[in-house]
């Protein structure tokens, strides 16, 4: 069947047509997408309350029209990365129900009833179990899909597959690229703007380590990444914690979705300097933070080594200090794109609402600088810090 | 039309069908491939002495038959890599006539009137403008299909293209990991042995920038390389460079290339330890093995930085310092991958016949353990050489 565009109807007669839910079901159809480049619907059987959701790529970005036009195949591999990860860390990501190549879709489980983090935690919202369950995903997903464990030409056939030019390039020039020159693209708030001419936008070294990250982000094919791991793109309970969305995924960095993520909680730490909450309550929610990031990164290293201990197959996996190569490399690399991600949030294209929640332009510029600064700091010294700790007391120092 | 092996009739009766000599000519054919894995046919036209070669993949390793089956579509990869190896350095490569995707085979210009480079260094033949010519072969393929020119959707296709896992992996197997164990695979001179078992392979150190350079290898997707550049896959005259068998070729480390050329140049520079030529023709020959290598190397540079100065397209190809960044990593890794070549042409399953030539085996064992103990030294200190020229100063002086 040639690809369409759904509308509520349409999908609805699709779903009845695939039999997910029995026949003589009451079902009900809205389509609640607030993206540029998909549909999203939600089907819900109304005598139960069972629901699923339909995820349909558009053929071009949803405000700019036909003239930019986008590659419907990466519907086709967001299902595969839901595949794969279901696969690696069962409970952690949406369940996958069918993916349909024609008309561009994947049917999966609706989550909608777990709240996003990241309004979460612009409420200052806990979530217990997040270290444990988030560092589960990573580091089966990175290992699991190396060289280290997977047969190198089955690894191929996986890269060839994720090749994903369209939404790299997205990054390539979000993160990587216009947040380090004056783009026409970047997003800049006006109380920050003169930092950044006459501050931030001098810094070549700064440049020039990013340029590093760009070369690694371009080339370095270590595993399969999610390639979006923002706490925007996380379901979270105090139970249960499901990334999605892993339309970027795709073969790089291993440490690109630890570095995002923790670069996520960073910027939700330093945005209280912005906000009227009392004292006593920022500095309970920061510690909790910091905690996450420490745990987070301490539960990641200890299972990808527990899976290298127990599954490793590449022969140089068992080189003497190959090991601690590899895993200091991943600390490494994730403070850098840390670094990154807190940069490319504050003047780039794409914000979090966590700062940009702050009305007060010239507040918001303040905290946006302190990021700045941290991220840069994150990216400078990057080969000096030993362990996640001394990155958080730093910023735990900086701030009390 | 369906594959089927060729042989000299049937070869000869495809090439009068596509019509790339005269309906009239009077043509001969016979098969002339030595290798394993290819038919290799010289097609000539008796009236005029024009000929073409026809190279046909066969679906499995001829000495082992059936039971090794190999993917015949590596024939229209190398069919494409000449292709795009003729239009960045025209001259340098077979012209290429016609790739049949059905009978898995190219047809290209014959060189065969040029000699291969091995033998004629073994014979200690001079090529005056060889260091000029590969130069540019290898800073046109290194720089025009990296990200720094190419734009990175289009280079992310020629990616997918040259995903190439089957000779990959003899590549990480016999370069990579094999040579650092005692593995069965090894062909390895019994005189050599104990120095092997006594000391090579316990040399910790060594294994582990062996494994970064594996993992290099596996990982990093720079530019397409030709993947087998050795002295043995070059015809060479006094006139004319041309490489040739680019099958291994694929997106790999930049540095491969000209990493591999050089191993061999000082291979064969160490051979004349285990012969008996005068040693003023070996002196002689030497030195000019080492400028050889220093021309090499700098002119190299030279056109990389050259085509980067005047093409260069992506933004971050600009930040200052960053060019400086990344040549200087491309001298290390040259250096790193000239060193595992050595070690792998020691004691690993394929030797060159400059060093294997001597009949002597205790005789070699002396050669092959200052190769061996060369190669070491250049992984080890890679990061300490300024230049090429700290390189061969340093051979020059431990063996004159």
């Amino acid at each position: 069947m040639a690809y369409r565009r759904l509308n509520e109807e349409s999908c609805l007669s699709y779903i009845r047509s695939i039999g997910i839910f029995p026949d003589d079901a009451h079902l009900s159809c809205r389509e609640v997408g607030d993206g540029n480049i998909n549909l999203v619907f939600i089907i819900r059987n109304e005598s139960n309350a069972k629901s699923v959701v339909v995820k349909q790529a558009l053929p071009y970005v949803r405000c700019v029209g036909e003239s930019w036009p986008l590659d419907l195949g990466r519907t086709i591999r967001e299902g595969r990365a839901l595949e794969i990860q279901n696969r690696l860390a069962p409970g952690l990501v949406p369940e996958l129900f069918r993916v349909d190549p024609d008309l561009a879709l994947i049917v999966m489980e609706d989550l909608s009833h777990l709240g996003v983090m990241r309004p979460g935690m612009i409420q200052m919202r806990r979530y217990p179990l997040f270290a444990d369950q988030i560092s589960t995903l990573m580091a089966n997903l990175g290992f699991f899909t190396s060289d280290l464990y997977m047969d190198p030409v089955e690894k191929k056939a996986l890269v060839e597959e994720f090749i994903n030019p369209e939404l790299c390039k997205i990054t390539e020039d979000l993160i990587f690229t216009d947040p380090y020159y004056d783009c026409e693209r970047n997003n800049v708030n006006p109380a920050l703007r003169p930092y950044l001419e006459q501050v931030f936008w001098q810094k070549e070294a700064l440049r020039l380590e990013a340029a590093k990250f760009k070369y690694k982000f371009l080339t370095e094919a270590q595993s399969l990444v999610h390639g979006d791991l923002h706490t925007g793109s996380i379901f979270a309970s105090s139970a249960q914690t499901k990334a999605f969305d892993p339309e970027f995924a795709y073969y790089g960095p291993t440490a690109f979705d630890p570095g995002s993520l923790i670069g996520n909680f960073f910027i939700n730490y330093f945005s209280w300097d912005g906000k009227d909450n009392s004292p006593e309550d920022v500095g309970n929610y920061r510690s909790y933070l910091l905690e996450s990031v420490n745990d987070i990164y301490t539960l990641f290293e200890r299972k990808f080594v527990e899976n290298w201990q127990r599954c490793a197959k590449d022969i140089i996996a068992g080189v003497p200090g190959y090991r601690d190569f590899y895993m200091r490399n991943l600390l490494v690399d994730t403070l850098g794109f840390a670094g990154m991600i807190m940069i490319r949030r504050m003047h780039g294209l794409a914000h979090n609402i966590d700062v940009d929640g702050i009305a007060d332009l010239g507040r918001r510029s303040e905290v946006q600088v302190r990021i700045l600064e941290m991220g840069e700091r994150l990216i400078m010294n990057r080969a000096g810090f030993q362990s996640i700790r001394d990155v958080t007391e730093l910023i735990r120092q900086g701030t009390s």
